[in-house]
């Protein structure tokens, strides 16, 4: 098995994709989830995402922290186009020293991750293998036509987003790096968005039953790279009126002299919805999301000119495609 | 992460039914597939099986078969339950250091793995390990009522294979031991039941199709493990008549010296279907098979008295509850 040089995750599903042989899909290659019909206005929905402790997880996480993430890294996916999930497997691998105690703590927390969402662990697979790894689908049926995709966004659509930004960034250089100090219930926020992330399930099946959502996508890749997604998808723009900065980040920012934009923008890891709704159905949506104890905020509107851009008293700053990448990432 | 003493897979997978909640399920949990109901008579049919190429490939095997197997031995838990898969998703971990050609490699083995079973692979994750590991899930309907179950044997009933066994077994030990040799079309036979496994799934769908199936399991932890685990699930023992050896094993096993009931029994990697069979409906399930090109090969019943035993001339020789088993196999 001859390897060689470093590509990065996204050239590597490029050749994948050109690779296999397609068949009609409901939803395109490469968004959150996968879909398949199984009746005429049924779809099976369809995830895996695999976590690799290695690369994806600080070594102050827990091993019950670590498997309830890997569930809620992918229900995350399933929130943002509105679909409730009916079930979840896992495969597991694991290194060939590992104790009972460790095995339980794993259980519970992909049940514990299961749970929270509505969902159950209903089977799976354990290895041995170098790495922790946890590889978890998820499965769960749609009506096709209330699916929340990436490309529907169209031009003077509200841009908006189901909370604030970048706590995980600001937790995780607290982790990496003992230089940079937060104190009080402010540090528990920030290491918490780390250790025990939220999906924004309950959210995501609101804007789904709203049907004003013309386009949605988890910001698990950080909320920069997702904006250009979205818009890649849809072909338009955005134009950004504010950054939706949390403001224990924009404290830690302050506090350590670090740029809580970039923080905000370039982060990942992070399980917000980011959503265009048609503008005649703002306030449904935003109800909707209400209700159900959420917030929807407005951060700014599709555009017919393509990039991403933050308006800054009437200046256009360039909001860069760039944000987690496997591989690639030097973290 | 504190890790420290090894435990077998059984133990894990033990450890981790009692800390997960658990639905009413329409499959038992621990069966080749887990089942969701999704009307009153369709259940969506879920498997994930994780191929680590550190314990489960030989060096000698290239990542297109590697690839490729991984879909294959998911594919062969669909057939062995008479289930059609409909899409697949596979989440890769992949070391660093990796060439586009072999990202292509892969791709093309599992596109080739999947269309040959006429299924798809629809989505997936890529992420970075130190392993190569293709973790695979795959998807189906099925009618609840035709599922071919480990739980239906009942005593009486007529216990078949779909194939002759071992070929895996006497290819592994050439490939891992150069005193194991064989030589000609014989060799090749036996290295490709390795580098280029084939699942049952016309097989297994006919077998489903006949409606004279009692019980069924797919072969791929070993023969004699999967006659005790299909005996232990429907709570009958197995009078072998026969050990259904290959006979390219038992040439192997003649040159080498070694015992091929042994490379036939407690091998693994094998991907063919152990099924029952109503005793009114082996005609009807024989020729349902035939009809596809395949073969149902009569080893033996099912009996009252629980164990897994071989007639040998009047006398009852047992078949031990051995397999490969990950993490504690020395292979």
């Amino acid at each position: 098995m001859k390897t060689k040089r470093k590509i990065g995750e996204h050239k590597i599903i490029e050749i994948i994709q050109q690779n296999l042989t397609l068949p009609d899909m409901p939803v395109p290659f490469g968004d959150d989830i996968s879909a398949i019909n199984i009746d005429e206005n049924t779809v099976a929905v369809l995830k895996t995402d695999m976590l690799v402790a290695k690369t994806d997880v600080p070594k102050q996480m827990s091993l019950y922290q670590a498997s309830r993430k890997a569930i809620v890294m992918n229900v995350s996916d399933f929130a943002s186009k509105g679909v409730q999930p009916l079930a979840a497997l896992v495969a597991l691998g694991l290194p060939r020293e590992f104790t009972q105690k460790g095995v339980k703590e794993i259980a519970c927390g992909l049940d514990d991750g299961a749970r929270e969402y509505g969902t159950y662990v209903v089977g799976g697979d354990t290895n041995e293998a170098s790495d922790f790894i946890v590889s978890v689908s998820l499965f769960g049926t749609a009506n096709k036509s209330t699916l929340m995709l990436r490309n529907g966004a169209k031009t003077g659509d509200i841009l908006a987003v189901t909370g604030f930004f970048g706590k995980p960034s600001a937790g995780l250089q607290m982790l990496t790096d003992k230089n940079f100090k937060m104190e009080g219930s402010i540090e528990e926020i920030l290491l918490n968005s780390v250790f025990l992330p939220k999906a924004r399930l309950a959210e995501g099946l609101a804007l789904g039953r709203s049907g004003m959502v013309s386009a949605a996508i988890d910001s698990s890749d950080g909320l920069a790279w997702s904006l250009h997604e979205i818009a890649r998808s849809s072909k338009v723009g955005f134009l950004l009126d504010s950054i939706p900065i949390a403001a224990e980040v924009a404290e830690f920012a302050q506090l350590n002299n670090v740029d809580a934009n970039n923080l905000t923008l370039y982060g990942g890891e992070e399980y917000e919805i980011i959503a265009t709704v048609k503008p005649e159905g703002w306030n449904i949506a935003k109800r909707a999301v209400e209700e159900v104890g959420g917030q929807l905020l407005q951060i700014g509107k599709a555009t017919d000119k393509s990039g991403v851009f933050l308006d800054v008293d009437g200046q256009k700053q360039t909001i860069e495609a760039r944000g987690w990448e496997h591989f690639k990432s030097q973290i």
